[in-house]
């Protein structure tokens, strides 16, 4: 893929996760992972990688999971975005506005636990 | 896309999120949920609401997971809104910036899976 | 099948799988892994155990998942001894009789799901 | 304990899992389910209970876990069973057998993690 049309993808100043799904689009398109990126497969994909996220965890009590070294820490940190990358492709297979969503499920929370 | 690129596509901060995480942070306050929202225990609840996610796909072909219903769409988007809500809870708790951490995963990925 | 057929094929009591639940305590006993397998963290072990199993599956088509190398098959033999020495530990722990569970279970099913 | 301990804990042929697996086996060809049991999809399902499994433990203390109510030891049961079925369906399908895979995994641990 041409330099150009990576910055092409990220001229304007869109919002942050527009990047990252335009730069995921473009990643996934150069190496052919079209026909593996179903959202069957992204659903997997991604509870896969929540379960990396929670191995991390399993054995450490509430406490040390609040105090976590920084190596520990930056490998949390690199599962948290292999989970986020594929909730990206799999919304953008999807057709559906995480943002949007969020924020809606969000109200539905709020309806459905009262606060105090 | 190499290296470079990759790091050139990323620069701006991110925004909608940060809105999101403040909103989180004062719907988890006004309902005590501080002491059970313990990394650990966030990282359980991300991998489930990621199974639950998967659910809706166990018993579909890729094919009818790639033209879902409407409702069943909306329904899977719920999902994804909770998996991302728990997702940024954590990265709260652990001071992770979670778009910063996916711009590097996508680094080591363009690095990990060279483009032909 | 009816409730009184399901009740019918189980008669003898469990053996092969007491046999592993006595070799995991005596396992873990030796390596004073008894703080750490509280039922909330053999559950969370469990769960990744069973992603890592999903994971051998997550890009390959339902065919090719019908059709494993030997290579393969015996890796996710592994995993599925994984996901079942949790499991017989998370049931040890908790005094569930896990044969007994899937005899009602089933019954159950007939019950949910009956047959044309 | 050695390996040779561990071979010594296990001598009987499996009995009561083969029970379950042919009734099994009966319940999905009277529905017809033949077509949905592919092991990618049954590892899903298999991912997807360890979760709801989860799902009980994910907000209580490892004290609290330890220590369950009978209704809500009766719902862990009912989880532990279906982890346990699809489990069971997975293996059958992939002609795998669990007790022996499970002694294995056992034996190869008792390398991986020597006793103090």
């Amino acid at each position: 893929m041409a330099q150009e049309t990576v910055r092409e993808c990220f001229k304007e100043p869109a919002q942050d996760i527009t990047q990252l799904v335009q730069a995921l689009r473009v990643f996934a398109a150069e190496r052919d992972w079209a026909p593996y990126h179903s959202p069957k497969n992204l659903a997997a994909a991604l509870s896969v990688e929540a379960a990396e996220l929670l191995e991390h965890f399993q054995w450490l009590t509430e406490a040390q999971s609040r105090s976590l070294a920084p190596v520990k820490k930056a490998e949390v940190a690199a599962e948290a975005a292999d989970v986020f990358l594929y909730l990206l492709q799999l919304c953008d297979q999807l057709d559906i506005d995480l943002i949007q969503a969020a924020r809606l499920k969000m109200v539905v929370n709020a309806v459905k636990y009262p606060a105090p």
